[in-house]
């Protein structure tokens, strides 16, 4: 399709114009691009022998995204995030992208080079290459669809299986966050005055938290680390919420977990923000998703080495339970000393 | 995202257990395939040296596709031939397929399950596997983005540069026909009686115009035959309408073409559904997007040996014009004998 839309208020998207720009502000010489944007396909080539890793994420107007709280950029760096983060799990090294983006009729060209500028931001420190995609109209809503590939030296990549029985759970950075960042974002507008909502939670606080919702890192750094060492026997990226992933590994892994909640990393924003809501901050950890954070299990003798590297790196790493037999399940260990099974409360979008 | 909806229709469609079932239906073990559905990403691996080739194709409800026309199964099925197509362009082996599905509310598990089963229909030919994808909730339409990731010897494929003066420009099988079914498609519908549209065009012509737009052939064996055995100069497939795709080839090889209308290949149907509604089929033929068929130019030396072995090999293949300088521009000659400038009319889906 060449013209997309033409629209009253703007210049019209046309199809080859945008691929024409968009090949101008992205296109990149490197060796392992042959063919970039521009063709029928791209074309690329790697390493003899290397594993290539593929991913892709899809985000809907409305349902991962809204336009009264998100700007266009924020929508492309969070899709971006999304993918590198499933790349950054699989401990793999990002490399290229494709793009499928669905425009609405009240999109402009303004917005759609907004929403690659913030794909872009997100992408560039780790020096992945837009090489191609496809720009279409759409009769509703926008849609936005990645694929994002990258390699893994064969042999290496982590899995969601793989997780041993004895082996500690480990967590990076902290939970919660993007879940309290979206609460925040579809609150009311409320006056500022005392004792109102916004007034007990500070300003920072605030900022941090939609900040984890709307940009959050992906922690590719840390995945291919983990990687490379061979510290992880498993792995995923935090993104249906704690309990929904833990679920993955152990079905996957055919094993059971002990988390301990009184070990979950919560920062000094989510328990602010949970405490000026009256909202149990362990609820937000377990149960909030797109932290982007990665959860891994790490065998016994490996620990201490883990942790003395991850110190020097600068890595923030959190041990939050333990790998036992599939039979014992997923439970949690209260703040009380209590055990219970852990229910299966992933954020969902709709129930 | 676990629960996409709960509908009083059916039962709810789960993600996980989507995931689950398509695993199970289409999950094959390959050499090739390390891990595929299931995990944080896919991964593969090939042979040492060789190119991957990627391309990306979008359908959204509403602007490529109409429930009211065209059966879940026929969408997948297009979908996939659309991204197969691209990859027969550069030359190329299809080998894996992710998947981006936007479910609406009004969205089944049946739906879901005919798209792929549509999908996989087309694929299957090419021992295509599934190996990931995302599928969420639209709060709108249906939308399906399709990543298709191919290989191709290294050095080998196809480009849309690459067109040399003096060379011939081919196109395999028969173009219009697929604009031809979507307006067929399109028409309101008549009660059958004599002088009626429908009347004048046989049940026979109409089930091919409109299977030539809802279930197109990629001409993947065509595109990687004249890879292997070099003679393409550069390639394209017809998606955007043969005016529209001339184009592309002319910029990307900065050549100019004279174009024969008297020899485009029409197939019957084609000028039966034209004389029946009293169009020119040869606008058919230069407008239509989604035929699907292959663009490409041959050197002269090439030529005879070219069309002796796609005899042999049943391809069917037409020569249509010639490369000339990039001054010369894009140029008709007519049926008369007469030259004029080619207009840009590729099929838009708005204007």
């Amino acid at each position: 399709m060449a013209l997309i839309y033409r629209t009253k208020t703007s210049s019209p998207i046309h199809e080859f114009d945008l691929i024409h720009a968009l090949r101008k502000q992205y296109h990149l010489r490197t060796a392992s691009v042959i063919r970039g944007i521009g063709d029928d396909a791209a074309v690329i080539t790697s390493k003899a022998g290397q594993w290539t890793v593929l991913t892709t994420d899809l985000l809907t107007e409305g349902v991962h995204f809204d336009l009264r709280t998100a700007t266009m950029a924020d929508i492309g760096f969070r899709a971006a995030a999304a993918n590198l983060s499933d790349i950054a799990a699989m401990g793999a090294t990002p490399q290229h992208l494709l793009v499928s983006l669905a425009i609405p009729r009240t999109g402009t060209n303004q917005h759609v080079h907004q929403l690659y500028r913030g794909m872009m931001a997100a992408c560039r420190p780790h020096h992945v290459r837009l090489i191609g995609g496809d720009t279409s109209a759409s009769s509703g809503e926008w849609f936005l669809s990645l694929t994002l590939i990258g390699i893994v030296p064969p042999h290496t990549a982590l899995f969601r299986s793989g997780a041993k029985i004895g082996d500690s759970l480990y967590v990076t950075g902290t939970i919660g966050d993007a879940l309290a960042g979206l609460k925040l974002l579809n609150e009311p507008p409320t006056r500022v005055r005392r004792h109102s909502r916004t007034a007990t939670l500070s300003l920072r606080h605030r900022r941090f938290l939609i900040g984890r919702h709307l940009r959050p890192t992906a922690r590719v750094a840390v995945g291919r680390w983990l990687n490379t060492h061979g510290f992880a026997t498993s792995a995923i990226d935090v993104s249906d919420g704690l309990s929904g992933d833990l679920r993955h590994i152990c079905e996957e892994s055919h094993v059971g977990v002990e988390v301990n909640l009184s070990a979950l990393p919560l920062s000094p924003a989510c328990r602010a923000y949970a405490a000026s809501r009256k909202l149990d901050p362990l609820n937000l950890a377990l149960t909030g998703g797109e932290d982007y954070e990665l959860l891994f299990t790490v065998s016994p003798h490996q620990r201490q080495r883990l942790e003395r590297t991850a110190l020097t790196r600068g890595f923030p790493l959190t041990c939050i339970g333990e790998i036992h037999p599939y039979r014992f399940g997923i439970q949690a260990l209260s703040l009380q000393g209590t055990r219970h099974r852990l229910a299966n409360t992933s954020y969902t979008h709709f129930t």
